[in-house]
């Protein structure tokens, strides 16, 4: 391809809204274009990026025996309403209505649709298992769009939908689509991890995430360098601390700490380990009837609430913090003074299972200005409901006992699923097994967000000058840089004919016959992110040298005229081998 | 390919709502089912077509020289209020709000995104020409959706825009568009028939519709066999039947015709040819202030009014019928009746150029139950405004002089169109000449019906047991059936065989190991429309022979199973010469 027939439109300056660096570089490099918040045109480079991710994402379904079909963007209500998600999820689900005022969807994901299709294609055990997949436009009305694709409201995704006879069919429809994955962002080239996720309240027995490693990813993962452990931080488990109760050695004391409202502060006040404080937070669970049932979590002072892990807590599904009415009416005392001690008897006290096994511990007193000392269970309050409350964090010992976790930052790309029958109980979609009984198809679903990879592979991969992309990904593999291509016909004819030399090769080339001056030319290929370049200059031809270097090179190498043809297909296919 | 991994889905009856042959059939070879009204889930088998047809436009658009982006689905409704679409277009463009109470769209073509874009990115007349392209889902709600895919709501459609510096720029980029839709659809293997549209409201200089010639199409085409002249009806123009008019030989007279009130009927109770009678239709057009302006039309008897050629007439761009009351003002006479000698000198009277050469002519009287004779022009009433105002029919002679016209019936899949400065100029999309000034870009824009395209397909091409593809479109070119291929190790071994050494051949093939009888399952291949079947049995294999067979073939042929791999490749390399 040359330069002048495809649309170069590298900017030098990135859109004041572009808070990340992917987003940034990808408007830049003339991947994007933002059309309204949240919705973006693929320029040409950005299409062609998008069109390589969907074709190893394709290529690994089909291999999995996964089979593809389209189903609609559009969708009616009545589908959604059979499962409830209609009425339940939120308004990032845009819901629209035709001329006729008949409500409709614009799909997020498609397990609705896909259902109803199975109960009306799906008759008997000898069609199971199957699993479907498609790669089309999602819409999702994120209040606050953001981080260019990478949280935009209408973007691409493939989704999987497996269909099995029962749990066990899932379970290897789940690892088939597991490795398919692993398979699929190996040979992207990126570095990523499958994290245990929590399944959050679709129910359904098991799910992973992927994410793509990158500092500046929005999600916390627990993982151990020692062991293939790795969760993210909603489910990570904590072990307790403490293995065992120490013997009580203090007596309770009730302590002066007239402004300090917080266990950092106490501790430094008194002198003592934050790690002998304890943290009081109440939340209250609104009730059809009556006053609102108060609950009272205690953490470690250095420790901090993992919220999908309370909303486990027997009660608490949807809870929210107390009101101060509340407070006062369990407390009798201001925030920042909570504790356990002689607490209003009708409030739920649930301790983490570090702090249940802290001894002579450091509370609020539930006065105003005042602290209690030589706190201990059991003594001086009953035993609390014993629970994994908090985020774990580095240092802690990793939940499969083989050292200790890490924390790094990744960006979830994709999400594999065990539903079970959630779907398919709800919209009666069932098959006759081998006893001619009918039974509800067992369901697993499996996403990748084929644009947002894009947004990852770019924050994990650049630097300065512009994005570095894995060979896989990139928009070309190597680009032809020609100096005064236009002037000296010695250039043109050299350029010309390595460019159709490695198109006979099947490489993906892009002679820049533009005509840019070459620092402008250099900068842009940078920026783009083409992993090889060959510079071809008549001063360099005098010896019959040209230039090659990759992105990441430090310096260029001259090479021989007649061996920069091998020299490049040598280095595609070496990178290509290091991803796949 | 083996069917067992596929997904197919063959039904025996069609559904109740499928009014025509290729819905009925798309439904019963398993290529799509309804989800909604005109909103339907592509099988695998149907979206495999779609990415074949895909395929050919990409190649034949890129070899065209131009750019494949992708514009978004959603689009901001500013940028249609720029262009005035906003207001104007009716209930078909739907509307939609997001979360937060704004106007967006789902997009049915992207005139105004890529102007905008262009007026973004292009500054330059260095930069132009530029040709882009999308292959995007796109929405219509149609009033009544029907005909399966053909008129549906939630379609494919491949959409192109150029920009040009000029209009003579225009008109090569609209020809390099022409040719390439001719390569594309040639290569599809469909017999179609480039002709002349009307350029609608849209305005602009000159547009073209590629119709797929079928029976069944909605759109009547005029044509002549003996030329290359083809328009559809809406813009054939017409020439005027009598070369000259002759000398008036009757005087006007009053005849009683009480219950004849249209021109069939009044030239068969006055014994006269229907060539000889004119019918008045009256027209009016609503004013800002005071009452409708109204307008007669004069056609001969036999001929019919196009309307589109109707709103050419100078003040009837937005014209109805007229009232009952108008009616009354203006010929004070019941409709049936009416004529142009003596109405309302308010009235304008335009008539067909076959009209207004007549002579001795009969039309209505202006009179309950009476009409005229020996009607002439300038002696009984003043001569009239002429236009072409009728539609062409069978026997008229060729606008271009080169015979006379037929008419055929065809199914729009493509329409390309010079759209002048109509956009860049509401949307402020200039670019600096040469001399540095200001210019609107001059735009044109090329669409084909993706989806459509297989209905459309399917309609030309069909027997009673199914679809006929042309191979280039086929969801696959080669079925194998074998069998009792789970009984038959023998059979196995050969259609195991043959299977691999098509694919080995770059063969689209599929091999039928579902175990179904054979009956049912030559039937379901006639059904999809595989062009070539082999047929692999114990009984053949004895004699070391297959059976092979073309989807019109009337027999099928015995073929050596040491020759059927290339009997193979030599009939479907031969069938895709054919078409490309």
């Amino acid at each position: 391809m040359k330069a002048s027939q495809s649309f170069l439109a590298t900017l030098k300056e990135a859109p004041s809204d572009a808070e990340v660096v992917s987003h940034k570089l990808m408007v830049r490099a003339g991947l994007i274009r933002k059309l309204s918040a949240g919705i973006y045109n693929y320029l040409p480079l950005g299409l062609k990026v998008i069109r390589k991710v969907e074709n190893i994402i394709r290529e690994e379904m089909n291999r999995a025996g996964a089979i593809e079909l389209l189903m609609p963007m559009i969708q009616p209500a009545e589908l959604w309403q059979e499962t409830g998600r209609w009425e339940k999820m939120g308004p990032e689900l845009l819901r629209i209505k035709d001329r006729h005022e008949r409500d409709f969807l614009i799909q997020p994901t498609s397990e609705e649709v896909i259902t109803d299709l199975a109960r009306n294609e799906i008759k008997s055990y000898k069609q199971l298992p199957i699993n479907f997949y498609q790669i089309q436009t999602k819409f999702r009305d994120e209040r606050r769009p953001r981080f260019g694709i990478m949280r935009g409201r209408e973007f691409s995704m493939k989704d999987a939908y497996s269909f099995d006879r029962d749990v066990e069919g899932l379970k290897k429809s789940y690892q088939i689509m597991f490795d398919a994955y692993t398979k699929i962002f190996q040979r992207m080239g990126l570095k990523f991890r499958a994290v245990t996720a929590d399944n959050g309240a679709i129910g359904g027995s098991g799910s992973q995430e992927f994410h793509v490693i990158a500092d500046t990813g929005e999600d916390a993962i627990v993982y151990c360098p020692s062991s293939d452990y790795a969760a993210n931080l909603e489910a990570a488990v904590s072990l307790p601390l403490l293995g065992s109760r120490a013997a009580a050695q203090q007596s309770m004391q009730k302590v002066v700490t007239p402004t300090q409202t917080n266990c950092l502060e106490v501790a430094n006040f008194l002198n003592i380990p934050i790690e002998t404080t304890v943290k009081s937070l109440l939340f209250a669970v609104d009730q059809e009837k009556g006053p609102a049932k108060l609950f009272m979590l205690l953490l470690r002072g250095d420790h901090d609430l993992n919220e999908v892990k309370a909303s486990k807590v027997p009660g608490m599904a949807e809870s929210r913090f107390a009101t101060e009415a509340e407070i006062k009416q369990a407390c009798n005392a201001p925030a920042g003074y909570l504790g356990p001690v002689g607490i209003a008897p009708d409030v739920k006290v649930v301790a983490d299972h570090t702090v249940a096994n802290m001894s002579d511990f450091v509370c609020g007193a539930n006065l105003a200005g005042h602290h209690l000392t030589g706190v201990n269970w059991g003594r001086d309050l009953p035993e609390p409901l014993v629970m994994d409350l908090r985020n774990a964090v580095i240092g802690d010992p990793s939940p499969d006992g083989k050292g200790v976790v890490d924390i790094c930052r990744g960006i979830e790309v994709g999400h594999v699923f065990q539903l079970g029958t959630r779907y398919s109980e709800a919209m009666g979609c069932t098959y006759l097994d081998q006893q001619g009984k009918s039974q509800p198809m067992v369901m697993g679903c499996y996403g990748i967000g084929v644009t947002r990879l894009l947004g990852a592979a770019i924050e994990q991969g650049h630097d300065e000058r512009g994005i570095i992309w894995p060979i896989s990904m990139a928009p070309f593999e190597v680009v032809i840089c020609p100096m005064n291509y236009d002037k000296s016909e010695q250039v043109k004819a050299a350029a010309d004919q390595l460019h159709e030399q490695l198109i006979a090769a099947g490489i993906d080339v892009i002679l820049d016959d533009r005509g840019e001056r070459p620092g402008a030319m250099f900068a842009d290929w940078e920026l783009i992110g083409a992993p090889f370049r060959v510079v071809i200059g008549e001063r360099g031809l005098v010896d019959a040298q040209v230039e090659f270097k990759g992105r990441t090179d430090a310096e260029s190498q001259n090479i021989s005229i007649t061996e920069i043809k091998d020299k490049v297909i040598a280095a595609v296919n070496s990178a290509k081998q290091l991803v796949s």
